[in-house]
């Protein structure tokens, strides 16, 4: 493990929770990569979907204030096996979709360029098709997306093709993502048409809809998942809204009958031993929030990455 | 089927959610029933209950916006089977209850008397008597109700006998439902006295309580309550507050303990092959619902209820 | 006066606010023009700025149900002078910004058309590009611009043109606007540069500060106005911003020191005689109005349009 | 000046705000009243009205905390002067109108009987006609009404006469209000007809609407007022919408344009010397009260109600 | 059972909810204990920890209205069984924390001296040091702690001793809690090291955590709950926390994956046959209590106590 | 003018709001002083007071993303005349009052050592104390005080000397301000005693109360406050209850009749020539800020702070 900065979040056992300039757990902010394994970052942009979510990357550090350092289920110290950074935002310009695009890869790729695993914190869920090109140009990921929807439709508007329901359609499409190595996980709710999960299917993806999670478990869905990505490079997406909404209720597109926290945490952990070279968390609208769970689910859910990555690091 | 009229919901593939005129799923309102399977009209009336949930039918029909045109777990495209208008409302005139009971009453009967069904967005549950009165004046139907409260007391105040709390035992006694072929899930928490659910019972109703549906799961509630109600005439019920407040926290009477929206839905999905008259939602309070989750599940019972009818419909 | 249609508004008097389909003040909803005075149209579009305000023209119609129909300080009956109608929306593609002001200005042009007066209800204040097309393409309008900001930057990400800051440069430029017949009332704040006002000054705009309005009051600020308009045919566009946040909190772009709304209707009130072809209200963002007084605001500003649109009709 | 139970408001300089069983200003809850020179006591209907605000006696208490026993703008140490306690709640039946008047009607009579002042905390503005039937029904009493509306309609919906738009024309008709001696302050808005302000003045009302207010300023509004009501006994009733939304968000029919808090204190200040038997505080809806400046407007308010008793016991 | 004083809560079927000054479900207010089983107080008092749970008593109570007097899923109607009182506050003085907990202490004391039980609304967790020390002075008493995390760190900053997350170890310091008797349920979440857990585990504890609760379910916790206090003097507290934040939003610390109400109720209803010497109900923070959802929950809880001691005193 | 480091805001021409890691406008944070004219900080506190004004410094920078770097009404670009920084926060022990007044002294001593200007964001209005004796430590400072209260209470709970209520009297026995020199602005509202206001003269305070700010206007106020301080060295605080609650509704302690913004920034931006040695901003809570304005009426207050040193420094 390297560890030669000083990555340690803020330690609320000597300062006061809500201290200090408000970066995720009171990491360094900084550009700095050297000796860094993850670097989360935000992309604060909602141009292409749900309009307020570029506000969450900044909600979403706050809320981390409330996280402690070390990981009860796993027994992980997380910041003495890693080292980890707060990198700032993309620079984006709403509502120039593609050129924002562009942004959000640039930045991906000098983090991944850096060896440092990128974290990155939505926004809306077109954002995830730039961090995508960073991590797969060279070679397809496979992808974990968590969700309510598949995000797989062709155009909006008969003509508008970079949208929040369109990135894993043209992740295909642009050959970033392998399909056929990856899986939906939460799908559920009304949809456009009864062939919505069959468009997906039909591009390569597996799915498990929320009613099935409920069905086999999170035990069995971990291992579903991990059956699926196998040893490839892997990237996992977590769409806020595949969480219930009584779970997650500040979120776009709220759809009912979602994942309980507990089950999505259970399934996470289980995630153990897949080469994740990302992850990314979308989809939080801050203004719906008013007792900020949403905001920490989606802090919770970075915190989980990290014990992943943690692990992976170490392993 | 029949299918002349244009009676397609809003289509958000080609428009912007949240444009037009707010209708339920933007559907045509219309007092135009002629070859329309299904009305959905509002009841914002609120005198002998929750102040406040006579602002539901405009939050729900507001919400509906989320919801897309095919049901997934069905794998059904609700429109392409069924013809649906957005009725509008009930005129109504608080206090006055025992005179709005009749307009609910007549606009009911307006829409029984087309041929159509009437699915009435309430409003405090008393609304459902002057519903069940248009459904059950010439034979009594079948109750299925979901609620944390049985409603069958008998008089506030020593004598108002018109309220939230009493309906269904009203509905005994004129005669408009047959308590022998009900039934009611969800019941639980704190009550007026140690016989209020005996009360029911002895008013001929079967009671599921919310423990007896943690117990024993969705699929054999939805048996019990398809053998109850055989092939008779049925009306059902949904009091949101037969939900947990963690899936409904607006409503005017929190109960813990109560139902998932993962087992409502799972319940309601699996009562097909039931001769449905009509329905209703009710107990939405507009005020308490910050992020809309409780619209979005009253507005999310509703389109389960069209699926129902679709299926009835091309059975 | 045109009269055989019936434009009444709802009658609260007789059925319970908050009944009914949701349009402006209960007015029919319809795109029949034939003898309507002016028509009511909403543009849910916000991705040329305040992410949020696409939902304005749904809760300021619901606001609307506060409105009774006679102006008490003008005396007027404003529905027994002038026949109104809700139009519904235009249809707008976010977050394609120029052909959404493509589709503002051919809905405002249907109704121009028509020879019925157009009041849009935004948005963002970018979409006033749209309706300022639409009636000044043949010959430019006189602009009353209510704001806190001047909306005239040239362009922001160095090359984007349409934006909800940039609307009043591309009017002048256009030619659709006689910058030398048109007054912005109600600039403050902080700006980019200490030339921002003059910017505006070197486009041709005379200014009134909010400071200014406060110095010099309601009456002599509506003086100004008529003399700088004159009897041009004229735009009025108020942005709910030019209101102080303490009357106005649900905006994008708060800024302290802002109109109050007693200074605000005391100046509209006094625009009588003026030649107004068209008016908006944009800017109010739903998701911070708790309390619903900015809607309010909105609504009521709308309120007072109609009845200067009343008093010119019938002069 | 009578003392010797103990009736001092809670010291939060010895114990935390918040602290103890919520009463006004912490003083003693009892239905004692021997020694008693003003007793508060809540009024929470909303049948007649405005759905909600059955719950404002609960939060205007609880907001009470907030005020302190001096009053430094009178220099007064309130309680030094005068005896007030907590006389608890009217027992109210809703929805039914009629029988909670009389229970209102009762209450206040009780506290009259005892020599006591009465000051309510409704609840809608239809409650203020069972306490002026206290007060007035020997003798009629003199109103001072603060309000955005004259509340004097004759029946909604045609013959419904017991309801929130109405006490005033009721009161008259009963002869227990003297409207040739009586007052409104505040009207303004949007109305029935342009005749709504002329109907109560037909009933004998004199009338400054809140631009009036606007242009003569406190001094000469209070002037006015005392000139009005002279030597004779009177009840004053405050509708909080006469004060600006801004001021006041939380209440049902939100009136733009209206009185400043500043304005409102400095009228309320200037009342001294008139014979006041009794006073009112209504509609305050606590569901749109996030940040409570409503109900501490409220308290305020009664505190100020209180200093004027004070000064009017020590003359 | 002891029963002459009137102990009855408020009766809904008579007076309208929200009616009557607010106590714990309307119960009398007094000091008065003789005959009284259970009485429950508020200790408004968050300096040690979570800023804004010092409102929580008056919010509980507040939302305790919607409490009806009978238990249905133990069938006891528990106020013919036991009386029961509502005690008041506790005086605290901000920001003194050991000074606040000697009153508290002082308060509880007083309660138990009149041989009546004590149920402590909090306030932050630290305020139960108080509390035990009054039960366990004279010999310690069993713990059972439902919450997410241990509250058994040393010290804050280096040397503080008296917060909200230290109380446990604090009372086994003293004495008054027997750790090899006690238990704690729902630990989970972040953590400060990978020996948290382990830390209280060597202080004696036992412990389940929220993962745990899922896999055995409610009637083994109970199970083992019971086995661990067996016949001892027991002490309940509930820190609310223990909850997920999808069922109690409105705390300080939320924490993913926490029980649902349906699994505490589930367990507490099985708590019977245990000796019961005080209860207490912390950790709710109004501020975040839009829907009031988190202060049912609480109100809830405590109700669930008082059947609890119903069934413990007529055993 | 000093200026060869990056201290220009963020541009939100080039990036979009809400983009970055949110410090004060975008500024660089950082402890390096060199070259820096003045340098904003957190203090997170809220022991001594207000409970959630913890919370307040980073809410009031997330605000501060609304705000643009130049000043219309001065006409001055503030960052190229002086050069500022965020600085982040002291380190603060909650609930340790005295030991965190310490750190709040230390850290303002270090700026001020480094010939910057200290600006800081609280927190209660206790911790201004801690500001106080850096700047005043070696020469008593001048002291402008707007506010709704005096606080110079003597102590709470008999004997607690540091608290919200109490700073300016420990100032005056300190020796670190000079009391006649010093001016409180704002002062109203219901206080403890009819002496409350004379205490504070005693001490040799000035007091312009809220009533004779309206009655005066803001020129003249301005000017008694410049005559008050001379060419003196001065501090300004500002706690924003000295706004009224519809300008500032998040607050602890709400007063009605307060300043308005209009007012507060007239009398602000007229303080030229003051020869300032510190400003500080406090009392905002967060919890109560719905729409932000307070946190928005924070930030613009801090921006006025800065023109002022713009306009100091450039003399």
């Amino acid at each position: 493990m390297s560890n030669t900065i000083g990555t340690a979040p803020a330690d609320h056992v000597r300062t006061a929770r809500g201290s200090g300039i408000s970066t995720f757990m009171g990491l360094q902010n900084t550009r700095d990569l050297v000796g860094v394994d993850a670097a989360i970052f935000g992309i604060p942009f909602d141009s292409g979907g749900t309009p307020g979510t570029r506000w969450a990357p900044r909600l979403i550090r706050d809320a981390s204030s409330l996280l402690r350092p070390a990981h009860a289920w796993h027994r992980l110290e997380i910041f003495s096996k890693i080292n980890v950074v707060d990198y700032g935002d993309v620079s984006v310009q709403p509502p120039m979709v593609e050129r924002s695009l562009d942004g959000i890869d640039a930045t991906t790729s000098e983090i991944v360029a850096a060896g440092t695993l990128p974290i990155g914190i939505g926004g809306e869920h077109g954002v995830t098709l730039g961090e995508l090109r960073a991590v797969g140009r060279d070679s397809p990921v496979s992808l974990i997306q968590f969700d309510a929807h598949t995000d797989t439709y062709d155009v909006y508007y008969d003509d508008v093709r970079y949208t929040a329901g369109t990135p894993f359609r043209r992740a295909v499409e642009e050959g970033v993502v392998a399909a056929d190595r990856s899986i939906m996980i939460g799908l559920r709710g009304s949809v456009y048409t009864d062939r919505d999960f069959d468009d997906a299917r039909d591009l390569g993806y597996e799915i498990i809809t929320a009613e099935e999670v409920a069905d086999i478990g999170p035990a069995a869905v971990a291992e579903r998942i991990r059956a699926r990505v196998g040893g490839s490079r892997t990237f996992l997406t977590f769409d806020i809204d595949c969480l219930d909404p009584a779970h997650a209720p500040a979120t776009g597109t709220l759809e009912l009958g979602g994942l309980t926290t507990r089950e999505a945490l259970a399934i996470l952990r289980r995630l153990t031993g897949i080469d994740f070279v990302g992850f990314d968390l979308v989809e939080v609208n801050p203004a719906f929030d008013g007792a900020r769970i949403t905001a920490v689910a989606g802090a919770t859910m970075i915190f989980e990455f990290l014990a992943l990555v943690a692990l992976m690091k170490t392993k």
